[in-house]
C-alpha cells in the first residue's frame, strides 16, 4: 500500500507500450504505476513517475523491485521461470503466477497441456530432428510452420519450412522448436477475457485481427459477421483457459478460423496485448485498466462496446521519405483530415519496422471505419498518403 | 521539442488533478507532461516523470521551468499577471495569454468587459464603501452576493451580505470586492470550449452543474430539457468569449439560467474544469486532450457524445467514521456494486471538504445515470451507502 494514498502499489515487469497505456489506466485508480525499464528512454519510463531502472533477467534486479509492491506484473514473457518461481517463494505476489505463465512462455508445455483439455489446436509436434518434421508433413503436407518454443514474439521465432533441409538448417541453432500444420485460414480472430485470484471472469466481443510479417496491424471489434455460436465458442475456449490455467489479469488468445469454420488455439499471451488496444475508447472497461483490476481482486469491470463497431490500426515506424513531414506535422495534418480518429503514440525510440503507435476509430458502419483507422495509421507511418 | 519522440513539451503551472489528468491525455499523444509542482505529493507530482519542483508566484521559480517548454499553460489562475507578461516578454509561448488570462482572475475586469461586449451578466458594481452596495441593494434588493475580485475559486471569496453591516465587516479584510445581484435560479449550465491559435473553436454540448457550497458536485451532460435555442445561445456566448477575449486553450463559462430563462455569465475559468470531466468517458475527445491540442496548435478534436447521457459526480473527502472501510476498499466495493461506473481517483493528500476525485457513468436514462453516479461519489466519500 501507498501510505500517502491508501491504495495499492502494482509493479510491471517491462516498460513498453503496454506498460505506459497500463499507467495511464492506473492514474485513474488514484495509483501510479512502478516500471522496471532496462532504460530511461523506454516507452513508459519515459511518463511514469514510479521507475526502477534493471533487468528483467536478473533476480536481484527483479527482487529489489518488487520490494514494496503489493503486486507485481509484465508487460512481456520473458522472465526466466525460476527467477518467477523465486519471487513467489519469497512471499511476492506475482500475477499472473509462474505456472500459469509457463504455458504463455513456453508454445509445448502451452500444446500440450491444451490437448490434455481437450481444446482446439493445429496438429504439431516437437521437433529434435528434421524426421519429426517429415512424420508431420506425412500427415499435413509440407509447408509446415517452425516455431521457437521460448521466446519468440511478434512473428519473431517463426518459420516456414518446405522441406526437411529447411527444417534441419534451423534445427543447427540449437534452440528447441516445434512444429505445426499451416491451417487454411479463414482469418484471425483473438478473444480477450481476464480473470481475478477471486475467479471472477470477464470477456470482451471477439475481434477479427490482421496480421501482417507477424506484427499485429489491424484489429476489428466486434470481428465482421462472426456466427454467433463461432464467438460463443471462442469466448469459452479463453474463459476456459484462463481457469484451467489459473490465470490471474489479462488472457488473450489468438484463434485460427480455419475455411470450415473450426476454431484452433495458436498462441496465448498473459498480459495487456494489441488485438485488445481498442477497448481504450471502444469499451467501457480498457484491458489495462481491467488488468489492474483483476491483479488487486477488484471486482471486473463492464466489457460492452462503446460503439457498434471498433477499428484499430498500429503504426509502424518506417524509414521516413526525404522531405517527408516530422511526427509532429503528421499528427497535425491526421486531426486536421480526422478529428474524431484517437491518437496513441508510444514515444519510443523506433527503429524501423517498430510499432510507432496506434489509431482507434469508432462508429456504426465497420467497413468505413476500417478506412479510416488503416488511412490514418499509414499516414502517421510513413507520412504519405 | 523533445529531441527523443519529435513532439512538443507542453508545461503546466500547478500539479493539481487538472494536471495529473492532462498528463494522461499527454501520454496518449506521445508526450509527458511537464509540471511545475509545490510539492512532491502534489496529485500531478505523484505520476508524471516530468516535474519541477518550485512556486507559481516566483518569477525565477516560473522562468526557469518554462525553459525547454513549447507552451507553458495552467492548472490554476493565481500566477501573479506581471510574472506572465514578464514570461511572455521573455520570448516563452505562455497560452492562454495574460491579457485573455486577467479575465478569469479579476472579475471586475471580466464584467466590464462583457458589458462591453453586451453579453449578458448579473446586475453588478466595484465596492469601495458600504454605500455602493447598498446603491445596488436599492434596485435588486438584500441580500447581495459579494466576492473578492481576485483569487477565489470554489467558493472561496464569495459571501451572502445582507445589509450594509456585512459589507462593512467584508471590507474590513481590506481586500477588493465587488458586489452583484442574487439571482433567481433555475439551475446553473456551464458551456465549454477550446479554441486554438490558429482560431478554431469547439464546443461541448451544454451542461447542467449542481453546485454545493461553491463545488461543482454533480454534472449532467447534457444539461437535461435544455431548450434548443438556450443550448444555442449558451453556446454562442462561450465561443464570441473565447474570440474575443483571444482564449487559446479551454474556456469554461459558467451561466446562471435565471427562472425566466434568461441566460448570465457567472465565472469564467481558462483551463480544464470540472464541469468536464465526464468529457474523458463521455464525449469522443476529452477536455484534457482538447486542451493541449488548443495550446499547441493542432486541430481540434471532435466533441460528440459517446452516449446519450452522462452524469459526473463530485468525490468529496470527508472525516472517515470509526469502522468505516478504507478508499481501496471502498473501490472494492463499488466495483462490485456498479462494474460500468468509471472511477477517478486523483491520489491527494486530502483533507476534509477538499476533493478526492470523481465517478462518471454513461447511458440511456439522465435520472438513472445520475443516482448511480451520485450513489458511487457518495460511497467513495463516506463508505457509507
Amino acid at each position: 500500500m501507498d501510505p500517502g494514498t491508501g491504495l495499492p502499489v502494482v509493479g510491471m515487469v517491462g516498460a513498453g507500450q503496454l506498460a505506459r497505456m497500463t499507467h495511464q489506466a492506473a492514474i485513474g485508480l488514484g495509483q501510479s504505476l512502478r516500471v522496471l525499464a532496462a532504460s530511461p528512454t523506454d516507452a513508459a519510463a519515459l511518463v511514469a513517475a514510479d521507475v526502477v531502472l534493471g533487468e528483467h533477467t536478473s533476480y536481484e534486479d527483479l527482487a529489489g523491485f518488487a520490494k514494496g509492491c503489493d503486486v507485481v506484473t509484465f508487460d512481456h514473457e520473458h522472465v526466466p521461470p525460476e527467477h518467477l518461481r523465486r519471487l513467489a517463494a519469497a512471499g511476492h505476489s506475482v500475477l499472473p503466477g509462474p505456472t500459469a505463465l509457463r504455458h504463455a512462455q513456453d508454445k509445448q508445455v502451452m500444446r500440450a497441456r491444451l490437448g490434455e483439455l481437450g481444446l482446439p489446436v493445429p496438429r504439431w509436434t516437437p521437433v529434435a530432428a528434421a524426421a519429426d518434421a517429415e512424420r508431420l508433413a506425412a500427415d499435413t503436407g509440407w509447408p509446415v510452420v517452425v516455431k521457437a518454443v521460448r521466446g519468440g514474439y511478434d512473428g519473431r521465432g517463426v518459420w516456414l519450412a518446405y522441406s526437411a533441409v529447411d527444417v534441419d538448417r534451423l534445427l543447427a541453432a540449437r534452440i528447441p522448436l516445434l512444429a505445426e500444420e499451416r491451417v487454411p485460414l479463414r482469418r484471425e480472430l483473438a478473444a480477450l477475457v481476464a480473470r481475478s485470484p477471486y475467479g471472477q471472469g470477464a470477456a470482451w466481443p471477439v475481434v477479427e485481427t490482421v496480421q501482417r510479417d507477424g506484427t499485429c496491424v489491424e484489429v476489428l471489434a466486434p470481428a465482421p459477421g462472426l456466427a454467433g455460436d463461432t464467438a460463443e465458442r471462442a469466448a469459452a475456449i479463453a474463459l476456459t483457459l484462463a481457469r484451467e490455467l489459473d490465470v490471474v489479469g489479462l488472457l488473450a488468445v489468438e484463434l485460427f478460423e480455419r475455411t470450415d469454420g473450426a476454431l484452433l488455439v495458436n498462441e496465448l499471451a498473459m498480459r495487456p496485448h494489441s488485438s485488445g488496444h481498442w477497448t481504450i475508447e471502444g469499451s467501457r472497461t480498457s484491458q489495462f485498466e481491467q488488468h489492474l483490476r483483476a491483479v488487486l481482486d477488484y471486482p471486473l469491470g463492464a466489457t460492452g462496446l462503446a460503439a457498434p463497431a471498433v477499428a484499430m490500426a498500429t503504426v509502424l515506424a518506417v524509414e521516413a521519405a526525404p522531405g517527408a513531414p516530422g511526427l509532429d506535422e503528421r499528427v497535425h495534418h491526421l486531426f486536421a483530415a480526422d478529428p474524431a480518429a484517437k491518437v496513441h503514440v508510444y514515444g519510443k525510440q523506433t527503429p524501423s519496422g517498430d510499432i510507432l503507435g496506434h489509431v482507434t476509430v469508432l462508429g456504426d458502419d465497420p467497413g468505413s471505419i476500417r478506412q479510416r483507422a488503416r488511412r490514418a495509421a499509414r499516414y502517421l507511418s510513413s507520412g504519405q498518403p
